[in-house]
């Protein structure tokens, strides 16, 4: 679907990360669609896919539905974005930006890249890992002593804003270099990693799996270009070469 | 509730004319509560009142519940009210403002009167004559092919926007490191081009002073933390010990 403002930013991808009920599954392509959003990504859905529990709940957002693409992992089904929010209820231990639905719709009406907003299971919410991936958290803020927002709800509020800046068809500012495709990002991150692996980095190993995850997330910081990435893959190459020991 | 910006206005009272289903009431008072709204009045609710299926939706918002005033007309339910807003999907033949969430909003929160917000019953919406009672029609701007928008969803997206009137609504601000001193990215920087030049990276030579300046910028542009500097520096040392090939 066009960004009916004609602008270059195509609209979100909304990612349901191992949604557990059909139902709220179909409340959400509702939700999506009644501001104008259509693609739909779905990780590891508990209920396999297609889920029978989903058409009802989706009140006639059917195109939602059938458009629906399954992946096995996060990482999968936003290979091609250049902009993640995690949407999350309450701020997490991380270090990472964390803008409101607001905040959020005019930086993806400001970009020309592909904007995915990840949403977690519904009794859970999403993990630290999925976080990590995130370029930023997407929080609504909401009544600190009674924060109980469903799935849909997350969703229309997202879906909400979004549209607001569709309305106003206002071009959105050119960015001539928008971050690399996470796939892209991912290979990078892949390759350190497996040098970090054979120089026994990562130790002891019961701290790897918090150790990557600080580097995921500086090295997702920087919003780095396809060019910028391309240029440290290259460095990372040239470290990898065996080397003598300095003099 | 008071209104904890401390301004005048005290936050509107969300009226359901003649809602249908216990269960929607329930969901109605769950959204108002996440956006901090307490006070729901309920005019000429179906199945009478209390209803045994609105607690269990409320999801905890028990306190709207059980607050709720039910009232025989809607004159009755508004008659402390100095304004009043009728809540349409679609703008009907009838010549009243006609105004968004976001712009109710700002005005329930710039006057000093109490507000009310009249929402219809789920199936057919609130009729002309409730309509007619209003200063104003509330309408969310929505999707013209697919307006599929629930009781609770409605609610919910007005109450969101009065929100962010309100102090205590505010986004979680947060505590992001700024970034290292420049001598500690410097430093990073000379450790990287130290192996960098061990590992015959910058050739042809005389490209070299333009390499180093595109390095320079791509490890300027995360705005690194001191502890995430700390971090890269560990990774490089850790990737200059000499290793062996790899098999």
């Amino acid at each position: 679907m066009e960004n009916s403002a004609g602008g270059l930013a195509p609209p979100p991808v909304i990612v349901l990360v191992r949604p557990q009920l059909g139902e709220n599954i179909g409340k959400a392509a509702r939700a999506m669609l009644n501001f104008g959003l259509v693609e739909m990504r779905l990780v590891a859905p508990r209920d396999g896919w297609p889920n029978p529990q989903a058409g009802p709940a989706a009140s006639g957002a059917d195109i939602v539905l059938e458009r629906a693409q399954v992946y096995d992992s996060v990482a999968d089904a936003i290979a091609d974005c250049t902009h993640v929010y995690a949407t999350t209820v309450r701020k997490r231990g991380v270090t990472k930006p964390v803008v409101t639905p607001e905040e959020a719709a005019r930086a993806i009406h400001a970009t020309a890249g592909r904007t995915a907003i990840l949403f977690g299971p519904e009794r859970s919410g999403l993990e630290t890992d999925d976080v990590a991936i995130a370029r930023a958290i997407l929080t609504v803020p909401i009544n600190p002593e009674f924060g109980s927002l469903n799935l849909a709800q997350a969703v229309i509020l997202v879906a909400y804003e979004w549209s607001k800046g569709v309305a106003l068809a206002s071009p959105p500012t050119t960015e001539i270099d928008p971050p690399a495709p996470q796939e892209e990002l991912d290979g990078m991150i892949a390759q350190l990693d497996r040098m970090l692996v054979d120089s026994n980095y990562f130790f002891p190993p019961h701290r790897a799996a918090v150790t990557r995850r600080t580097l995921r997330t500086l090295l997702t910081k920087p919003g780095w270009n396809a060019l910028e990435v391309r240029t440290l893959r290259g460095v990372l190459s040239n470290l990898d070469r065996p080397r003598p020991p300095r003099a």
